[in-house]
């Protein structure tokens, strides 16, 4: 496996290699099974599978503390060793970011509501990392998560406006054996935590039994999964079709229904694909 | 020449000629010698060269009348194919704008000082669809001329943090025999806005000769500009350093003077890069 620290490094590595499809998995590292998925499908598709690790500081709002983000370089690369990762791109802040540059800014509806109404600006910082990255690796296919429902759908947006020639791939959320959505802050729940936090897969498995059953209206898949989550902090529960629109009625193939708690100061999100 | 209307169709045009340097000379139209010395130095560099006609809306304020710019396809369309251009991309706003899409801002200084204070937001609009622009076309090679020289600061800082495969060529800007600098807005004068006009060029040729004569002092020089403007409206004669940094002193090949002024609705720029 390559390891690279510069944005040169990278392109050269990619110069060189342009006849090759390339799958990209962009991340923070604190790597878990999710991301393992990602790159076992990008493995499966590509050449060349690069995964990047870069804990993106513009995505963190004032108050949000980057430091506390879980960071564990050497589990992370021994982790991409092991699934045969190709290239590992490690880059430095100040490779990636300039002073005083130009900026891109989410969409002011869309990226303003559920996770962005909670975090302003998180996804500006997400698109501005994003849209960089793209642009370093060039890859054939990218792959993201839909457990980041939203920053699926912002992304595949971002790319379309802007022409990138990538395609965006969406993978599965994967999950612990007990429902919980594996996600890198797990890590900062304790045992008695985690029990709590089964509730949200749990609430979203109640809402596909009741649209199995035939319940459609929104309002009372809603009133349903809050009931659920009683115990615990709900930023919110909602359900919108596949452009982020709010709806009233389910409608089978565009609707997610999409939940965020916070569990003793830790922000957890999930969400299902109907 | 081939002429593309979609970014589809120039997509895959070059897709078929991906080994080929290809050269790209953006405009918003309204062709004159200035673009064809851009057409000609591209020809010169390139496999390809493609040159775009987008009058582009984001670029143009609440209030500033885009209806007004002079339009005149037919006359574009001749200028290229005599050129010899490869390919004439002529898309439609509905191609390269979304509803509610991700925007890129220009930085906040550099794009909000000169050309920018007037017109704030201006940038903002030139770099979305310059990014779009380079995204669609891939280009190795794009040319800009120097008479836009805060547009040239923008766009090649651009390129650099969005990590952009393409060289920015700047080029000089091209004059009338009277010195005018060639602009599509110069068909908006009379015969008496021309020669008023012509204070423009002079005044940069009087300023040159001062510095020839070691007069380094910018507010000196700036003054000297000024007096040669006096019966015009001037909107701005400042002189910065290549990264648009206000300077006090005249450094040789890093100083670019500046000057903006209205004849008769016209807002007329040029500079010289000393």
């Amino acid at each position: 496996m390559k390891i690279f620290k510069t944005t040169k490094t990278t392109k050269e590595y990619l110069k060189n290699n342009k006849n090759e499809t390339i799958g990209f998995v962009p991340t923070m590292g604190a790597l878990h099974d999710g991301h393992l998925s990602l790159i076992k499908q990008s493995k499966e598709q590509n050449d060349i599978t690069i995964v990047s690790i870069f804990v993106n500081p513009t995505q963190f709002l004032d108050g949000e503390d980057i430091d506390k983000y879980p960071h564990k370089p050497q589990a992370d690369e021994k982790i991409c060793e092991i699934a045969k990762v190709d290239v590992l791109f490690v880059p430095n802040e100040k490779k990636i970011y300039f002073d005083q540059e130009t900026k891109l800014f989410a969409p002011s509806i869309k990226a303003y509501i559920l996770e962005g109404y909670d975090r302003p600006g998180h996804f500006d910082g997400v698109l501005q990392v994003v849209n960089k990255l793209l642009n370093i690796v060039k890859p054939t296919f990218v792959y993201f998560g839909k457990k980041d429902a939203q920053q699926l759908y912002l992304v595949k947006n971002m790319v379309e406006e802007f022409f990138l020639d990538v395609s965006v791939v969406a993978c599965e959320t994967i999950r612990e054996a007990n429902g919980l959505a594996k996600s890198s802050r797990n890590t900062y729940l304790s045992k008695e935590d985690t029990l709590k936090a089964l509730q949200i897969s749990k609430a979203l498995n109640i809402a596909i039994k009741y649209v199995q059953k035939g319940e459609y209206d929104a309002a009372t898949i809603k009133t349903k999964i809050s009931k659920q989550l009683k115990n615990l902090y709900i930023y919110y529960v909602e359900i919108v079709d596949k452009n982020f629109n709010y709806i009233d009625k389910i409608e089978i193939n565009n609707t997610i229904v999409l939940v965020a708690v916070n569990i003793n100061n830790t922000r957890l999100i999930d969400n299902i694909w109907l």
